[in-house]
Protein backbone atom coordinates (compact mmCIF):
# COMPACT_ATOMS: atom_id res chain seq x y z
CA UNK A 1 0.00 0.00 0.00
CA UNK A 2 1.66 3.53 -1.29
CA UNK A 3 1.17 5.85 1.53
CA UNK A 4 -0.47 8.70 0.40
CA UNK A 5 1.91 11.92 -0.21
CA UNK A 6 -1.23 14.73 0.78
CA UNK A 7 -2.93 13.80 3.67
CA UNK A 8 -4.19 17.29 4.05
CA UNK A 9 -6.12 16.65 1.30
CA UNK A 10 -8.17 14.63 2.94
CA UNK A 11 -10.22 16.82 5.19
CA UNK A 12 -11.51 20.38 5.29
CA UNK A 13 -9.81 22.50 7.31
CA UNK A 14 -6.22 20.60 6.68
CA UNK A 15 -6.85 21.71 3.31
CA UNK A 16 -7.60 25.07 3.67
CA UNK A 17 -4.82 25.42 6.22
CA UNK A 18 -2.50 24.00 3.26
CA UNK A 19 -3.42 26.47 0.80
CA UNK A 20 -3.10 29.39 3.00
CA UNK A 21 0.57 27.55 4.23
CA UNK A 22 1.48 27.79 0.14
CA UNK A 23 -0.13 31.66 -0.70
CA UNK A 24 2.46 32.67 2.44
CA UNK A 25 4.96 30.55 0.92
CA UNK A 26 4.94 32.62 -2.08
CA UNK A 27 5.04 35.74 -0.54
CA UNK A 28 8.54 34.39 0.61
CA UNK A 29 10.43 32.04 -1.35
CA UNK A 30 10.61 33.41 -4.82
CA UNK A 31 11.09 29.81 -6.48
CA UNK A 32 7.20 28.77 -5.18
CA UNK A 33 4.71 28.79 -7.45
CA UNK A 34 2.75 31.04 -5.57
CA UNK A 35 5.30 33.53 -5.71
CA UNK A 36 3.68 34.43 -9.31
CA UNK A 37 0.04 33.83 -9.45
CA UNK A 38 -2.39 34.97 -12.35
CA UNK A 39 -4.44 37.82 -11.55
CA UNK A 40 -7.62 37.72 -13.83
CA UNK A 41 -9.56 41.11 -13.91
CA UNK A 42 -12.48 42.32 -16.67
CA UNK A 43 -11.99 45.14 -18.96
CA UNK A 44 -14.12 48.11 -18.89
CA UNK A 45 -15.11 46.51 -22.27
CA UNK A 46 -16.68 43.39 -20.52
CA UNK A 47 -13.34 41.30 -22.08
CA UNK A 48 -11.23 38.64 -19.31
CA UNK A 49 -7.58 39.52 -19.25
CA UNK A 50 -5.10 37.53 -17.44
CA UNK A 51 -1.53 38.06 -16.38
CA UNK A 52 1.32 36.88 -13.88
CA UNK A 53 1.85 39.00 -10.71
CA UNK A 54 3.89 39.34 -8.03
CA UNK A 55 2.23 38.04 -4.50
CA UNK A 56 3.59 40.19 -1.97
CA UNK A 57 1.88 39.42 1.26
CA UNK A 58 -0.56 36.93 2.09
CA UNK A 59 -2.72 37.34 5.79
CA UNK A 60 -4.30 34.42 6.67
CA UNK A 61 -6.69 36.32 9.67
CA UNK A 62 -7.77 39.10 8.06
CA UNK A 63 -7.65 36.92 5.02
CA UNK A 64 -5.96 39.74 2.25
CA UNK A 65 -3.81 39.57 -0.15
CA UNK A 66 -1.29 42.52 -1.34
CA UNK A 67 -0.46 43.01 -5.04
CA UNK A 68 2.05 45.89 -6.13
CA UNK A 69 1.38 47.06 -9.70
CA UNK A 70 2.47 50.40 -11.90
CA UNK A 71 -0.89 52.53 -11.43
CA UNK A 72 -0.81 53.29 -15.43
CA UNK A 73 -1.29 49.61 -16.05
CA UNK A 74 -4.38 48.38 -17.68
CA UNK A 75 -4.85 46.40 -15.01
CA UNK A 76 -5.99 49.62 -13.10
CA UNK A 77 -8.63 50.53 -15.33
CA UNK A 78 -10.65 47.21 -14.81
CA UNK A 79 -10.38 47.44 -11.59
CA UNK A 80 -12.13 50.46 -11.48
CA UNK A 81 -14.32 49.87 -13.22
CA UNK A 82 -15.04 45.93 -12.35
CA UNK A 83 -13.06 45.98 -8.72
CA UNK A 84 -13.38 42.13 -8.49
CA UNK A 85 -10.38 39.70 -9.15
CA UNK A 86 -9.56 36.21 -9.76
CA UNK A 87 -6.28 34.92 -8.26
CA UNK A 88 -4.85 32.00 -10.33
CA UNK A 89 -2.22 29.25 -8.64
CA UNK A 90 -0.89 26.10 -9.76
CA UNK A 91 0.88 24.19 -7.26
CA UNK A 92 2.44 21.27 -8.95
CA UNK A 93 4.20 20.54 -5.92
CA UNK A 94 1.35 20.13 -3.83
CA UNK A 95 -0.72 19.26 -7.01
CA UNK A 96 -2.73 21.50 -6.41
CA UNK A 97 -4.86 24.26 -7.89
CA UNK A 98 -6.07 27.38 -5.44
CA UNK A 99 -8.67 29.81 -7.23
CA UNK A 100 -9.20 32.87 -5.31
CA UNK A 101 -12.24 35.69 -5.92
CA UNK A 102 -11.98 38.64 -4.47
CA UNK A 103 -12.78 42.14 -3.94
CA UNK A 104 -10.13 44.82 -4.74
CA UNK A 105 -9.58 47.53 -2.78
CA UNK A 106 -6.88 50.17 -5.16
CA UNK A 107 -4.40 52.15 -2.58
CA UNK A 108 -1.95 55.15 -3.99
CA UNK A 109 -0.06 58.08 -2.51
CA UNK A 110 0.12 58.73 1.27
CA UNK A 111 -1.93 55.87 2.13
CA UNK A 112 1.46 53.47 0.83
CA UNK A 113 4.23 55.60 1.08
CA UNK A 114 5.34 53.04 4.06
CA UNK A 115 5.32 49.85 1.40
CA UNK A 116 6.93 52.48 -1.47
CA UNK A 117 9.73 53.13 1.04
CA UNK A 118 10.31 49.24 1.14
CA UNK A 119 10.28 48.77 -2.38
CA UNK A 120 13.99 48.32 -3.39
CA UNK A 121 15.86 50.88 -5.71
CA UNK A 122 16.29 48.24 -8.03
CA UNK A 123 12.31 47.42 -8.36
CA UNK A 124 11.42 50.60 -8.40
CA UNK A 125 11.55 51.23 -12.30
CA UNK A 126 8.52 49.06 -12.68
CA UNK A 127 6.76 52.11 -11.13
CA UNK A 128 7.39 54.64 -13.91
CA UNK A 129 4.77 57.69 -15.36
CA UNK A 130 7.33 58.59 -18.31
CA UNK A 131 6.93 54.93 -19.88
CA UNK A 132 3.87 53.79 -19.34
CA UNK A 133 3.12 49.98 -19.74
CA UNK A 134 0.92 48.83 -22.77
CA UNK A 135 1.74 52.15 -24.90
CA UNK A 136 3.06 51.88 -28.34
CA UNK A 137 6.80 52.66 -29.13
CA UNK A 138 9.05 52.42 -32.21
CA UNK A 139 11.59 50.16 -30.98
CA UNK A 140 11.60 47.10 -28.28
CA UNK A 141 13.79 49.30 -26.21
CA UNK A 142 12.71 52.61 -26.62
CA UNK A 143 11.80 52.82 -23.12
CA UNK A 144 13.29 54.78 -20.17
CA UNK A 145 11.12 53.91 -16.80
CA UNK A 146 12.10 56.34 -14.30
CA UNK A 147 10.91 55.25 -10.91
CA UNK A 148 7.89 57.74 -10.13
CA UNK A 149 6.17 56.93 -6.75
CA UNK A 150 2.96 58.21 -7.97
CA UNK A 151 2.97 55.83 -10.26
CA UNK A 152 3.12 52.62 -7.43
CA UNK A 153 -0.41 51.52 -6.75
CA UNK A 154 -1.02 48.51 -4.02
CA UNK A 155 -4.26 46.00 -4.56
CA UNK A 156 -5.58 44.51 -1.43
CA UNK A 157 -7.38 41.88 -2.58
CA UNK A 158 -10.24 40.89 0.12
CA UNK A 159 -10.91 37.24 -0.17
CA UNK A 160 -14.50 36.36 -0.65
CA UNK A 161 -13.71 32.51 -1.87
CA UNK A 162 -11.05 29.82 -2.46
CA UNK A 163 -11.57 27.05 -4.50
CA UNK A 164 -8.79 24.14 -4.12
CA UNK A 165 -8.49 21.33 -6.45
CA UNK A 166 -6.07 18.56 -5.58
CA UNK A 167 -5.09 16.20 -8.01
CA UNK A 168 -4.09 12.87 -6.24
CA UNK A 169 -5.22 9.10 -6.90
CA UNK A 170 -9.16 10.87 -6.61
CA UNK A 171 -9.13 13.99 -7.16
CA UNK A 172 -10.85 16.23 -4.56
CA UNK A 173 -12.11 19.74 -4.68
CA UNK A 174 -13.60 22.64 -2.27
CA UNK A 175 -15.22 25.87 -1.88
CA UNK A 176 -14.14 27.99 1.24
CA UNK A 177 -16.44 30.46 1.13
CA UNK A 178 -15.83 33.79 4.02
CA UNK A 179 -18.71 34.32 5.77
CA UNK A 180 -17.07 36.10 7.55
CA UNK A 181 -15.74 32.96 9.31
CA UNK A 182 -14.84 30.35 6.90
CA UNK A 183 -17.36 27.65 5.89
CA UNK A 184 -15.80 24.93 3.52
CA UNK A 185 -17.35 22.48 1.55
CA UNK A 186 -16.88 19.53 -1.12
CA UNK A 187 -17.80 19.88 -4.48
CA UNK A 188 -17.25 17.54 -7.59
CA UNK A 189 -14.15 17.56 -8.87
CA UNK B 1 30.40 39.65 -23.37
CA UNK B 2 27.29 36.82 -23.23
CA UNK B 3 25.36 34.82 -25.46
CA UNK B 4 22.05 36.17 -26.16
CA UNK B 5 20.15 32.93 -24.65
CA UNK B 6 16.75 33.89 -26.43
CA UNK B 7 17.96 35.66 -29.68
CA UNK B 8 14.40 35.18 -31.23
CA UNK B 9 13.04 37.97 -28.64
CA UNK B 10 14.54 40.58 -30.59
CA UNK B 11 12.68 40.75 -33.58
CA UNK B 12 8.65 41.33 -33.84
CA UNK B 13 8.58 37.83 -36.38
CA UNK B 14 10.88 35.96 -34.60
CA UNK B 15 9.09 36.23 -31.28
CA UNK B 16 5.87 35.83 -32.67
CA UNK B 17 7.46 33.12 -34.18
CA UNK B 18 8.40 31.18 -31.14
CA UNK B 19 5.24 31.73 -28.91
CA UNK B 20 3.59 29.54 -31.50
CA UNK B 21 6.82 27.11 -31.40
CA UNK B 22 5.84 27.00 -27.62
CA UNK B 23 2.38 26.69 -28.10
CA UNK B 24 2.19 23.64 -30.54
CA UNK B 25 5.04 22.18 -28.46
CA UNK B 26 1.89 22.47 -25.31
CA UNK B 27 -0.03 20.42 -27.52
CA UNK B 28 2.64 17.28 -27.95
CA UNK B 29 4.50 17.18 -24.74
CA UNK B 30 2.42 17.08 -21.56
CA UNK B 31 5.47 18.99 -19.61
CA UNK B 32 5.65 21.81 -21.34
CA UNK B 33 4.56 25.19 -19.73
CA UNK B 34 1.88 25.31 -22.76
CA UNK B 35 0.42 22.50 -22.34
CA UNK B 36 -1.66 23.55 -19.13
CA UNK B 37 -2.68 27.24 -19.18
CA UNK B 38 -4.99 29.24 -17.64
CA UNK B 39 -8.28 30.42 -18.88
CA UNK B 40 -10.06 33.18 -17.70
CA UNK B 41 -13.61 34.13 -18.47
CA UNK B 42 -16.13 36.60 -17.33
CA UNK B 43 -18.73 34.67 -15.15
CA UNK B 44 -22.59 35.85 -16.39
CA UNK B 45 -22.54 38.03 -12.96
CA UNK B 46 -19.57 39.66 -14.94
CA UNK B 47 -16.70 38.20 -12.35
CA UNK B 48 -13.48 37.21 -13.45
CA UNK B 49 -12.70 33.38 -13.26
CA UNK B 50 -9.72 31.54 -14.12
CA UNK B 51 -8.80 27.61 -13.80
CA UNK B 52 -5.93 25.35 -15.38
CA UNK B 53 -6.96 24.32 -18.69
CA UNK B 54 -5.43 21.63 -21.38
CA UNK B 55 -4.22 22.68 -24.68
CA UNK B 56 -5.44 19.75 -27.06
CA UNK B 57 -4.73 21.46 -30.18
CA UNK B 58 -2.91 24.75 -32.05
CA UNK B 59 -2.97 25.69 -35.39
CA UNK B 60 -0.98 28.93 -36.58
CA UNK B 61 -2.46 28.57 -40.15
CA UNK B 62 -5.87 29.29 -38.94
CA UNK B 63 -5.31 30.87 -35.83
CA UNK B 64 -7.23 28.49 -33.84
CA UNK B 65 -6.34 26.43 -30.58
CA UNK B 66 -8.53 23.98 -28.59
CA UNK B 67 -9.25 23.27 -26.02
CA UNK B 68 -11.71 20.17 -24.11
CA UNK B 69 -14.24 20.96 -21.41
CA UNK B 70 -17.64 19.18 -19.61
CA UNK B 71 -20.21 21.20 -21.25
CA UNK B 72 -21.70 21.32 -17.36
CA UNK B 73 -19.03 22.88 -16.40
CA UNK B 74 -19.46 26.64 -15.27
CA UNK B 75 -16.91 28.11 -17.70
CA UNK B 76 -19.88 27.09 -20.42
CA UNK B 77 -22.11 29.47 -18.68
CA UNK B 78 -19.65 31.74 -18.78
CA UNK B 79 -19.06 31.70 -22.06
CA UNK B 80 -22.52 31.28 -23.56
CA UNK B 81 -23.09 35.11 -21.91
CA UNK B 82 -19.97 36.13 -22.80
CA UNK B 83 -18.21 34.33 -25.93
CA UNK B 84 -14.04 35.47 -25.02
CA UNK B 85 -11.41 33.90 -23.22
CA UNK B 86 -8.32 35.05 -22.34
CA UNK B 87 -5.58 32.81 -22.25
CA UNK B 88 -2.24 32.94 -20.24
CA UNK B 89 0.74 31.01 -20.25
CA UNK B 90 4.20 31.27 -18.42
CA UNK B 91 6.63 29.77 -20.00
CA UNK B 92 9.88 29.63 -17.89
CA UNK B 93 12.71 28.29 -19.66
CA UNK B 94 11.85 30.94 -22.51
CA UNK B 95 10.99 33.10 -20.13
CA UNK B 96 8.12 34.44 -21.70
CA UNK B 97 5.00 35.30 -20.96
CA UNK B 98 2.23 34.68 -23.74
CA UNK B 99 -1.22 36.13 -22.98
CA UNK B 100 -3.76 35.42 -25.67
CA UNK B 101 -7.61 37.07 -26.41
CA UNK B 102 -9.85 34.94 -28.33
CA UNK B 103 -13.18 34.35 -29.40
CA UNK B 104 -14.72 31.11 -28.19
CA UNK B 105 -17.08 28.87 -30.35
CA UNK B 106 -18.30 26.12 -28.31
CA UNK B 107 -18.88 22.80 -30.32
CA UNK B 108 -21.07 20.04 -28.76
CA UNK B 109 -22.84 17.08 -30.21
CA UNK B 110 -22.11 15.25 -33.75
CA UNK B 111 -20.16 18.30 -34.86
CA UNK B 112 -17.16 17.01 -32.21
CA UNK B 113 -17.77 12.99 -32.71
CA UNK B 114 -14.87 12.80 -34.37
CA UNK B 115 -12.68 14.49 -31.39
CA UNK B 116 -14.56 12.42 -28.63
CA UNK B 117 -13.73 9.40 -30.55
CA UNK B 118 -10.24 9.70 -30.13
CA UNK B 119 -10.52 10.84 -26.48
CA UNK B 120 -8.64 7.87 -24.77
CA UNK B 121 -11.06 5.57 -22.51
CA UNK B 122 -9.19 6.44 -19.21
CA UNK B 123 -10.12 10.62 -19.91
CA UNK B 124 -13.41 9.76 -20.64
CA UNK B 125 -14.44 10.24 -16.85
CA UNK B 126 -13.81 13.96 -17.51
CA UNK B 127 -17.01 14.36 -19.36
CA UNK B 128 -19.64 13.25 -17.33
CA UNK B 129 -23.24 13.88 -16.39
CA UNK B 130 -23.90 12.40 -13.32
CA UNK B 131 -21.46 14.33 -11.59
CA UNK B 132 -21.67 17.47 -12.87
CA UNK B 133 -18.80 19.93 -11.68
CA UNK B 134 -19.30 22.24 -9.03
CA UNK B 135 -21.69 20.44 -7.95
CA UNK B 136 -22.10 20.00 -3.73
CA UNK B 137 -21.30 16.73 -2.44
CA UNK B 138 -21.51 15.40 1.05
CA UNK B 139 -18.16 13.88 1.11
CA UNK B 140 -14.88 14.32 -0.86
CA UNK B 141 -15.37 10.84 -2.75
CA UNK B 142 -18.97 11.19 -3.14
CA UNK B 143 -19.48 11.63 -6.88
CA UNK B 144 -19.37 8.97 -9.93
CA UNK B 145 -18.51 10.10 -12.90
CA UNK B 146 -19.71 7.68 -16.10
CA UNK B 147 -18.32 9.22 -19.36
CA UNK B 148 -21.22 10.76 -21.52
CA UNK B 149 -20.28 12.34 -24.63
CA UNK B 150 -22.92 14.34 -24.82
CA UNK B 151 -21.44 16.23 -21.64
CA UNK B 152 -18.33 16.71 -24.35
CA UNK B 153 -17.82 20.54 -25.30
CA UNK B 154 -14.94 21.05 -27.25
CA UNK B 155 -13.93 25.11 -27.26
CA UNK B 156 -12.52 26.61 -30.31
CA UNK B 157 -10.52 29.57 -29.64
CA UNK B 158 -10.44 32.04 -32.56
CA UNK B 159 -7.51 34.15 -31.58
CA UNK B 160 -8.00 37.86 -31.92
CA UNK B 161 -4.41 39.08 -30.77
CA UNK B 162 -1.37 37.64 -28.18
CA UNK B 163 0.77 40.12 -26.14
CA UNK B 164 3.79 38.64 -25.73
CA UNK B 165 6.64 39.88 -22.82
CA UNK B 166 10.17 38.52 -22.60
CA UNK B 167 11.78 39.13 -19.45
CA UNK B 168 15.29 39.12 -20.72
CA UNK B 169 18.44 41.29 -19.32
CA UNK B 170 15.97 44.07 -20.67
CA UNK B 171 12.39 43.36 -21.18
CA UNK B 172 10.60 43.01 -24.26
CA UNK B 173 7.23 43.33 -25.04
CA UNK B 174 4.97 42.93 -28.33
CA UNK B 175 1.43 42.85 -29.27
CA UNK B 176 0.58 40.94 -32.72
CA UNK B 177 -3.27 41.33 -33.84
CA UNK B 178 -4.45 39.04 -36.14
CA UNK B 179 -6.12 41.45 -38.87
CA UNK B 180 -6.44 39.12 -40.68
CA UNK B 181 -2.60 38.77 -41.40
CA UNK B 182 -1.17 39.32 -38.10
CA UNK B 183 0.63 42.65 -37.22
CA UNK B 184 3.27 42.95 -34.42
CA UNK B 185 3.99 45.85 -32.60
CA UNK B 186 6.53 46.75 -29.72
CA UNK B 187 4.90 48.15 -26.19
CA UNK B 188 6.18 49.80 -23.42
CA UNK B 189 6.87 46.11 -20.99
Amino acid sequence: MNVDPHPWAQELDSLHDHAWHRLIRGVHDRHAPARHPTLATVSPQGWPQARTVVLRAADKASRKLEIHTNSHSPKIADLVSTPVAALHVWDSGSRLQIRIQADVVIAQGAEVSHVWSAVPERSRTAYSSSSVPGELIPGALAYAAEPDASAFAVLYLHIRSMDLLHLGARHRRAQFIADPDWVGRWLVP
